[in-house]
């Protein structure tokens, strides 16, 4: 099948690495032709909103899906007028939407902290009010790593707030005292069978995901069972198809569900060498209309993210075990790079690599 | 780097596959524009000795390799004026003649059959006496998937053979009476390190690859040790750089080794979830002039061909821990349309998954 995702960048090269391998073939929509995704496709050059563009991506596609949730509603349309699109407007819609998403979660038995819609610095001020200080005002759409978000630890902390996220419609969301963090990644196929792969630990820098460990350590296994469970039925209430990932707070007092991420995710790159069958390929698997692979875990994985400057590459892949993922890009500060996984049998063994990788990735930082 | 491959079929596409994820880029020189590795890179739509092609594909390269061995020496030799090329002309010249191959496996201390150079109908009768019948005659050069072989069953087929083989200068060898087939794939880096992958055992089928397994059943650790360190002193004594594989005959007194491939194998197909770093991946290291990845089994493996007619994907998509790796080719008669991997921690769970396969499979082919 020939296979249209919209968005060019690292997600849809790897979709397009696992896809092919299957035997599809892939096209992609992007502003730059010399995007990652240009190495395993054809790049229709253009913006999201360029209906020109749209239409030369759609014709003759036998699927489409997209690498990133912020893409206009219009283009979406446009393309599903053409080509079956998965995931759908439900999931894309909740997942646009803090306030709608954190109702979905309330709604299918996933605790979320307190939150309130707030759209005016006073109503940031009494929000703050109901839902307590510290809390954090984040834009209802629109935010990725940690853009479009503010801290607020008092009251006179609303008005500068409500100017750093640009005075519009923003939840307002009470700050959430967690020992870690952790994500479910899991897929729903055209038919309804629906896979979770294991709950695995996620830290992050500056609010981009610097590691992960899979499965998560320290996490009481009924926990992270409850929450792939959980994970899963959010999926099938959605009528998701395709890989969606759930990003959770784990508390003393259990796991706090935070975000939804309607496409493969950051957090499950480990898959790609750490399970059976890797996102990208239960992804398109989904896409495409073909039943998923197991998303069983092969060993205990890991993942780094090589952010801003590249690492000397012959140090990554000196390393024995570790398998680097350069997509390909200009380096930039912050900008993901790359990153390295690792999949042992042996724990030990796991983090012994992680931690030699780690000492790697801290002195090419630049 | 932009790497160069000559040949754009399977074996080109997975070494894109492979590279692409590890940062690099590919461009392919194949007379057919919509080879299977047009997937994965740029193809120079041309001839193998057509010198506009050959010049258009060769510019600007970093790195240039190939994916076949039966390439035009002044086609090579052009190219390597342009960009670094590996493997070198001599792994190319002694793996395309097969005197000159079983000269230098006796040089390097690995058993052989009975063997003579021979040109002519009364040559092939002469050689028939003094090595023996049955045996096998095969061109010099330019033969693969059991095309330009005859058996010489007495001195009666002796004339047919040689009509056969289309009468041009051969090696007539001394059929080997052997109880199974078994493969070593190495690999050398330009700065001379080299690696094996465990032995594995191979089934073929009307002359070509039908399965694999890693590592070989039945051998005696000591014979696989030794099978693989003989193969990386082929490949030292060689200066190849790239990967290699020898293949053998499994007889009662040991390995005999049969022939080389300068260059990724089918039968290391299934490194590519069954080893830590796959023989495509570690080809490109190679070629790039970078650090090798391990070699080491990630478990046990198997790999069984898709010839001919691809069997139902959804069957094959819905095994447990099987990895479709589908070349996206046009089904014809005694094609490589693809292959299935699977890879367990226990023999038996393989051992279960490649039975079930060989069903599918079974019930597939046309």
């Amino acid at each position: 099948m020939l296979i249209g995702v919209v968005g060019g960048g690292q997600l849809g090269q790897m979709l397009g690495l696992a896809g092919i391998a299957i035997g599809h073939r892939f096209r992609f929509l992007d502003p730059d032709p010399a995007c990652p995704a240009a190495a395993v496709g054809e790049v229709v050059a253009g913006a999201f909103d360029d209906p020109d563009a749209i239409a030369r991506f759609a014709h003759g596609l036998d699927r489409a899906t997209f690498e990133f949730e912020n893409v206009p509603a219009a283009t979406l349309g446009a393309i599903a007028e053409r080509a079956p699109l998965a995931p759908g407007v439900m999931s894309l819609r909740t997942a646009q939407d803090r306030i709608l998403e954190k109702e979905f979660f309330r709604a299918h038995g996933l605790r979320v902290q307190g939150f309130e819609a707030v759209d005016s610095e006073a109503g940031v001020a009494a929000a703050c009010g109901r839902v307590g200080v510290p809390g954090v005002l984040k834009t209802r759409s629109m935010g990725y790593d940690g853009k479009g978000q503010a801290v607020v630890r008092s009251a006179a902390d609303v008005p500068a707030a409500w100017a750093a996220v640009g005075r519009v419609p923003c939840i307002y969301e009470a700050f959430v005292p967690f020992t870690s963090e952790a994500s479910v990644v899991a897929v729903r196929s055209s038919d309804g069978d629906v896979r979770a792969y294991p709950l695995c630990a996620n830290e992050h820098r500056g609010g981009i995901l610097h590691r992960t460990v899979a499965p998560a350590p320290g996490v009481d296994p009924d926990i992270a069972r409850e929450a792939e469970r959980a994970t899963c039925r959010v999926l099938a209430a959605l009528g998701h198809v395709g890989v969606m990932a759930i990003e959770f707070f784990v508390t003393p007092e259990g796991l706090v569900a935070n975000e939804m991420a309607p496409r493969v995710h950051n957090s499950g790159h480990w898959t790609i060498e750490g399970a059976l069958t890797s996102q990208f390929e239960n992804h398109v698997r989904a896409v495409a209309g073909e039943p998923l692979g197991s998303t069983e875990a092969r060993g205990f994985a890991g993942m780094i993210n090589l952010v801003g400057r590249m690492p000397p590459r012959e140090r990554l892949l000196s390393v024995p075990g570790a398998h680097l993922h350069d997509y390909g890009k200009r380096a930039r500060a912050g900008r993901k790079l790359g990153h390295v996984n690792v999949c042992a049998p042996d724990l030990r063994v796991r983090d012994a690599q992680m931690a030699v990788l780690e000492a790697i990735v801290a002195r090419g930082e630049g």
